[in-house]
């Protein structure tokens, strides 16, 4: 991000002039866009807003942008020669495509946590940086000697990281499979759109937890899916509720997490497994298993996944390198039988026409690699320490007014409020006074909800951020105006 | 790829009815799937038919498959137990989805390739492996001393590579733009994709070259639009048809690779760009300008990008790493204004959750040393020199029977045959005689066209896969069983 010098002889609003001529003769903002507000513009910049407001005084005497009361600062139009010209009219082209935008409250929270790095930080739903095996991925990186070849790769994904995957999740997963049924994705969100895209037509009802994990509800509804939820218990979706959905809508696929669920951390049942998987097999319902948070299980041995037990091949099982080790990565993995995994990889090809082979060899190697397992002991570990200090200092903080379960495995720790509050505004006080969570309506659930990700501040920071979040809340308790 | 081991002391049949008993038990093959033919499996395996045929009668002795004469051999279904069991219909899964399988030629392209990877390769639209800059990033990725971040990252790509590019893009390219303009992606491929899903909508017209990139085809029918064509004479697109084609369809944007087209070789004419970018502002309609091949220009300067004249901002460009350096680090970027960068970045997450970090920064640290200049001369010197091979080759293997433009960039010559003849068949012909080239109906043209990527081969397999070639059109020309 450019930001002006305040070294330089010249003065800020000129250099802010300067830079906006450019970036508006470059096309950034073409004829007849608005530019961002002289208040957002300041902060963005880390200057008062009198300054912008000298610098939109330059660019209008330039003849380079109008401003009209009301209506904000716009870039001029005309002024290139005689014949009418005519910008695409790109704002139309934005908001007129298939694809639907994401839900405005994770935007609100992408842009507080761009503008305010400083913000303590229980939104994110991934690893600290410290908790990354950075020196040991740049180790592997090192040993990179022997690149032969960096042309288009495999569709299906790296040879080397499929069977390496097919080792590690015979290991780890109790699953048996072989190289050529899985696939590698970039990260689950891929293998979730690819289902979503490939395997269902538009109009297809589909089955998912409530609540769920946000970023799919958007996904499904992009592809034109009619989605049908399943209320979590303290054991997860009851098999009854699919018989049911099914009979009534015709679902067409289950979309479910049942290890350390996010974002209520759940886990499904023993028994509950079986049956679903008898419901499954008897109504030929497949079944997507996304399974991102098992090897974080806190001193238990997290259930065996569905895909374990799957006899009849119901189960299309999926997997991520993000919530075990780095989410930058963006390596991903699905178990599915031949069909499907041919399909979708073909499909792949027109999206983005396949992963990038570096990371996919980084992986492979990780894997294999001595540093793999003690990665994950300290991992787990340290995650549980985090998430031992989080309930502490909700319960210090917050005795009276939280509810939660404890839960053993994953990121997240999803917490009712006692007294539900406007979710918005919740957000709004807690970014003013430091801190950012994802509200509970976000994942499709009643109001009154909050997830907090454990994983992702400093374990020094989560403290002060519980306290902050108090105060956010005891501000809502009190009305605007409070004490 | 598994293939039977020939020093062990077990039978190969009873390795390989082992291998497949595994695969089935691992859902790879559900019950009822069909297996593939005794005679593609034998050659996939290289084994002699007849071993495959012991191999299929061990499982069908354990019960674990079924032979019907006329429908192949299907994996049994029940034997697991008294209720009814259903496996989910996975090829009608695969089948009904609402996104279109890549075109049946390219397919077997990919799948001849694959078997034989011995074939010489005109097919592979991408530079052969000496001709990347794989010693370069290796030693760079030894460089990787301070990754502290892993991370999600930023929607619209890693900073640090976005600045690369803008100051690349002035630099190489004469277009002006600022970091926060650009967009990076998957190639030119997801650059492509996410204008057509998510800045149109099913059912919108646009117009695209004719012959044009063969893998965007698909997937514009994939998001469901009209796509009209624009005739590519020896100076590019007329813009008059584009006028109107926008007067009678209502083509809403158009696409262009105005430099070394692929798979033409055309460069649009400098008069014509002019006219082309005045109807464009005339009519308010957008252009997408994909620019992969103008770095490997011989020994001419290329001419300058659409955008780098695009006063009113009608011009999205995209540029991509593929052609210059590596295909497989899938790194290409996007030049847009700030509305449509943002919408796309955004979509994006629900597809993929944005790009691996590590090859973002490798192409950033690629791009500002030293490599970069000495690693494109090198190409360029390299690439002309295999085109000549080609040149020299088709004119003595085939003297009367094809007819070209001498390429002055790119990685691609395009082909006419003085007589045309099936293209399919022409293609199995060359593949039994041990080389690939792409049919020129792939590219929607008429018949009697073939592209030959002089990049992808090694030098001195050139004038050896020409030959191949020009017996295969021999072998046509004269019929089934040849002279
Ligand atoms: C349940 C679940 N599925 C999928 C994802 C997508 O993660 P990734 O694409 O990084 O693997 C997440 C990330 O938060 C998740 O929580
Ligand atoms: C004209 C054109 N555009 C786009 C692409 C896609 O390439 P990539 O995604 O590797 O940049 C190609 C590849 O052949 C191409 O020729």
């Amino acid at each position: 991000m450019w930001k002006p010098d305040r070294g330089s002889d010249k003065p800020l609003y000129a250099q802010i002039a300067d830079d906006l001529a450019r970036r508006i003769s470059s096309g950034e903002f073409p004829p007849g866009t608005r530019l961002p507000s002289e208040r957002s513009l300041a902060e963005l910049l880390g200057v008062n807003r009198s300054t912008v407001v000298l610098a939109f005084g330059e660019l209008r005497a330039a003849g380079i942008v109008e401003s009209r009361t009301g209506s904000g600062t716009r870039v001029s139009r005309g002024g290139w020669g005689a014949a009418p010209k005519q910008t695409p009219n790109w704002s139309r082209y934005a908001e007129d495509g298939g694809f639907l935008p994401n839900l405005p409250l994770m935007r609100r929270i992408r842009e507080a946590l761009s503008r305010h790095p400083s913000l303590i930080d229980f939104a994110s739903g991934e690893l600290s940086a410290d908790l990354a095996p950075a020196a040991e991925i740049a180790a592997l990186l090192r040993e990179q000697d022997d690149i032969a070849y960096l042309g288009y790769d495999n569709p299906q994904g790296h040879m080397p990281l499929r069977e390496a995957l097919a080792s590690y999740l015979a290991r780890y997963r109790g699953i048996r499979t072989t190289a050529s049924s899985v696939l590698i994705t970039s990260g689950s969100q891929q293998s979730l759109f690819l289902i979503a895209q490939c395997l269902l037509a538009p109009g297809d009802a589909v089955a998912v937890e409530d609540p769920s994990y946000c970023r799919s509800l958007p996904m499904f509804q992009s592809a034109g899916l009619r989605v049908f939820r399943l209320p979590v218990d303290e054991h997860g979706t009851r098999p009854g509720d699919i018989r049911a959905l099914r009979k009534k809508h015709r679902v067409k696929m289950v979309f479910l997490n049942p290890n350390y669920q996010n974002p209520t951390g759940t886990v499904l049942g023993a028994e509950r497994r079986k049956e679903l998987l008898e419901a499954a097999s008897g109504l030929g319902l497949p079944i997507v298993e996304d399974d991102p948070f098992s090897l974080t299980a806190f001193g238990e041995r997290p259930p065996d996944p569905l895909k374990a037990m799957d006899a009849d091949g119901s189960v299309l099982y999926i997997g991520s390198f993000s919530k075990i080790a780095a989410s930058g990565l963006r390596i991903g993995w699905m178990v599915a039988p031949n069909a499907i995994v041919e399909r979708l990889a073909d499909a792949r090809q027109q999206m983005d026409f396949g992963l990038s082979v570096i990371p996919q060899r980084i992986v492979a190697r990780f894997l294999e690699s001595p540093y793999f397992r003690p990665h994950l002991e300290r991992l787990r570990t340290e995650l549980q320490f985090k998430r031992d200090l989080l309930i502490d200092a909700l319960r210090k903080e917050l005795p009276d007014q939280v509810e939660f379960a404890v839960p053993r495995g994953g990121l997240h720790l999803w917490c009712r409020l006692r007294h539900a509050v406007q979710d918005g505004k919740l957000l709004d006080e807690a970014i003013r006074r430091g801190t950012v969570f994802v509200p509970g309506s976000v994942y499709g659930s009643a109001p009154g909800y909050v997830r907090f990700t454990y994983a992702r501040p400093r374990a020094e920071d989560i403290g002060p951020g519980v306290a902050a979040f108090a105060e956010a809340l005891r501000a809502m308790e009190h009305g605007p105006g409070g004490p």
